[in-house]
């Protein structure tokens, strides 16, 4: 196989990509100049060395100048080091810090476990968690997972791991409305939770 | 306009149905024996005859042998008399009462108010709510609306006039995630609430 | 079952629609007037009993005054009589009239015949089309049908037939790129027929 | 900003990828190896090096061993020379060859002009392609556009062009029903030009 068709081969496995955008990708490239080209070519062979797996949460996290083991969110000692919080990947920890709202630690899974998946070990780092959870004086630990049905699959998985290593309290994010949400739409466990957790109005 | 045109702009006025799908309906009922034909437009008749809207929560119910003035949930007295929900639609009522999770009465506003409207009173029957709510003995009443802009707007001008008029505790339904949803793109307010709402895993 | 879920049960059979919105269609017409109602039961009365199925061409009209056996435009004497265009809808003869690019005569299979449909009789109106072609002075069959493997597999279905029992010529609409259409999508067949039927520019 | 918001930003514009996709095409590469991020960035930097612009068609191409000024279409002395086809883009031209319907040498246009758009010549290779014509002994050019408004109005601006520095017949490909078109939605124009290019069945 040549270049060309090599780089369509592997721009459709990024995420999302099918052959046909694959291939619009490398004509992209072709009518970039020399210079956007090496500044693209250097920017990810920069990006993959200057990022570390944080060996406390195992998030990527870019280090500027020397290489640290730990990344800034767990580094920090202003965080509340009680409560950890299990997110399946990357961009579920920014959406979580994003919103302000949690001042804890994380840990990141890697993934989530198919409903009929057998080797769970293989799709997320409970191994680890369970390192983790066993070593730490955290008093609760929440786990954060989508609400389909992988992400309560793996929420069991986890639970079960965890409880018998760990004498913190497990939790789980609230349901309820999410914002936007229309009410002839949902779910009737949806409403049922939105009712237990009502609030005054306003 | 002849009969024929006629009919497809009434279908075109359907909810959700276009020119081009409201031809097709016409197309279908054309291919219909006579006595379906009797039995649609006689099931039509009927339905609107043997239907009321309920004169205290407002919600259209089918009265099977003789008009009544309050719909089966209205004049159910095991419900719970101190709490009303207000919704916008009798969609809405479907929804929640199909969760099982609700014991209390209903109130059907009859709509939203879009932000920038200035005739609310024209939009949702608040008059006759602000009635309900003043006359009656109500500890709560629980405004289940959309989580939209317009279903925030509508709680605000249904918060203001029910606290003039009624002592109840007003409450909204909790935000959190719904079922199905993934973390990745829940909003900040989302995340805030369903972090708040949490509760023991399985 | 009441009027109320019998009436949104014929509704989900209407083409395209599915329960939910065969719910509101039936709240859509509990808020019409009653004037509304009874103006929308007479017109589909009146208009299935004021439509005929043409005895020649098989399509739905709309006769004002009297009952007639054929449609306008069977009726009409101005219309190329040596020239037949085989449709598969209603529908699809619109479409055709609405171009004012055919000015022959026309007969309406009914549906198309899928694949592996084994009694492709209970379809479409072979055996009707069968005698229309033997009967007439046709000169040319114009198979009109989607160029979907339905509509192909039901074209080679109905030339069979025709060959026996018609000397006409039996043709198909042209392949090439339909208005709109984006050259790098085009399949090899449309690119080409396109080619073949390549004419001047502008 | 730091490096991984700048790839972030270099990848949020390449054709139809936004932020959100961006960030998952890094995160995606953080969690390559060291060899596999190597082959890409020496991919990306090989084939921009290895692929040049026809001088002839413009149309860019992968030169194996050593660089050539003509792509292996124009050097083909087998093709026949004299006939050009005119498309906007090197996608037009793949899905034109993949079709095997067509043996003479391209022209790529470079894109297309959009309606208002005021100075067409630094949209597409109109000068070029003048020249291309008038030095050349082509007896038609074939301009094979999207028949979209600003393929048609590119298709007029070249016309223009050509018919004065050309004796060569200009074309266009012919319009039809596409494969899979349903003939219920096609336009007066799709219909009008799938009769004129009526052929026999089967």
């Amino acid at each position: 196989m040549d270049s060309l068709h090599r780089l369509e081969e592997i721009f459709s496995r990024f995420p999302g990509i099918g052959p046909r955008q694959a291939k619009r990708f490398v004509y992209y490239l072709l009518n970039k100049s020399p210079a956007s080209i090496k500044e693209f070519t250097d920017l990810v062979a920069d990006v993959r060395r200057s990022t570390s797996e944080c060996e406390k949460c195992h998030r990527f996290f870019f280090h500027r100048a020397q290489k640290t083991d730990l990344c800034p969110t767990c580094a920090d000692q202003s965080r509340d080091r009680s409560t950890l919080m299990v997110v399946a990947r990357d961009s579920d920890f920014e959406t979580v810090e994003r919103s302000g709202a949690y001042k804890g630690l994380y840990f990141i899974l890697g993934g989530t476990v198919p409903i009929l998946d057998k080797e769970p070990e293989k799709r997320i780092r409970l191994q680890q968690l369970l390192e983790r959870a066993s070593e730490s004086t955290l008093t609760e630990i929440i786990l954060s997972l989508n609400t389909t049905p992988d992400g309560e699959h793996t929420e069991k998985i986890v639970h079960e791991g965890l409880a018998k290593v760990s004498p913190a309290r497990i939790t789980v994010l609230g349901r309820g409305l999410s914002t936007g949400a229309e009410l002839e739409y949902a779910d009737s466990e949806t409403i049922k939770s939105a009712l237990q957790n009502r609030r005054s109005s306003l």
